[in-house]
């Protein structure tokens, strides 16, 4: 069959997109085709910019932009200063888009430090490789006194968790982990077993 | 909070394609962030491409490499000759994409047509909007003998097929409609009223 090479390289790239496979990425390039040029040409430039203007903190590890992570100091990130967060309490996520989900559904007003997945030895990601020696060193520079655990409810986020747990365990610090139980607006017959259980046991006077 | 206005852009460009709301976005702007910048500028470039290096055939409406649309005369499409299809024949459909699935999964060799979408009055689609005159001076001007109609099943995509069985009646053009019935490897239970009513009514004898 006749085809642009050019429309083909289009759907190969768009499959790199996460969650995209290779039907939804034709869908998608022939929707872009048919629309305005302009569209594509503005995706095109904002993923450019992932190159050139946005960086991690390398303190906290969020995501900002690119010139205000160079003026960062070795021990201070002044976009969290500027803030006025209240700098002796850290809430621990495995991603930086968590930081966001956290922060637009609550009023927390601490830190956030973000590690770099979760532990998962079988992925060659250990301790070192997920930034858990940085969040120690935080911890005391800091003087943290409470550390509140969001990693996933994965095996791979409790694992994580139950780390932290053990590293904070003897420097007095106050460590809590985020509630399990039944998610809001959700059916009860979609949930698994692990989770209802858990909901029933830790069940409140109301 | 603190957030890079690069990020926001890239997740505001991100939902720009078809499917992908700001959730979605957000989750492949940070999946994106966390691989090798590469991908992303590859897909920036692939992107750049559809305003440059893609065109619609002229006379079919398929999508070749610009280059070759340039080479195009008025009469003849010299990509689709090249390939010796059979040009007494026709399949018409409404959208690119749909070329290609029926060249995937059919062994025919004849000509398409791609439509602008279908008949849809009340979004301002009528048949000059689609393309539907082209495709009549194509049916006279190629000699047409045989118009097969690949539309899809939708209200408009019916409401297209019966204005061409209409266009063509006088033409001495032999018609046809792709087949109506059960999808393949799928479950009764889950298909609508209408599609069981109708391969009820239109079933084989084995």
């Amino acid at each position: 069959m006749i085809k642009s090479k050019y429309l083909e390289n289009l759907i190969d790239a768009l499959t790199i997109l996460p969650g995209i496979g290779r039907k939804s990425a034709q869908r998608m390039a022939y929707e872009l085709l048919n629309s305005n040029p302009e569209k594509s040409l503005y995706l095109s430039q904002e993923l450019q910019n992932i190159d050139t203007k946005i960086s991690k903190c390398k303190i906290c590890g969020l995501y900002m932009d690119f010139e205000e992570v160079e003026k960062q100091s070795e021990d201070s990130c002044h976009v969290c200063e500027r803030q006025n967060r209240d700098t002796s309490i850290v809430c621990v996520v495995g991603s930086a888009s968590d930081v966001y989900s956290i922060d637009e559904s609550t009023n927390y007003n601490g830190y956030f430090f973000v590690l770099q997945g979760n532990l998962s030895p079988i992925d060659g990601k250990g301790p070192s490789e997920i930034g858990l020696d940085k969040l120690e060193k935080h911890l005391v520079k800091k003087n943290i006194k409470e550390l509140i655990l969001a990693t996933n409810t994965t095996i791979e986020g409790e694992a994580t968790a139950h780390y932290i747990k053990d590293m904070t365990s003897k420097k007095g610090i106050n460590v809590s982990r985020l509630a399990f139980g039944l998610p809001l607006n959700g059916e009860i017959g979609f949930l698994d077993n692990e989770t209802i259980s858990h909901a029933f046991n830790e069940r409140k006077i109301i």
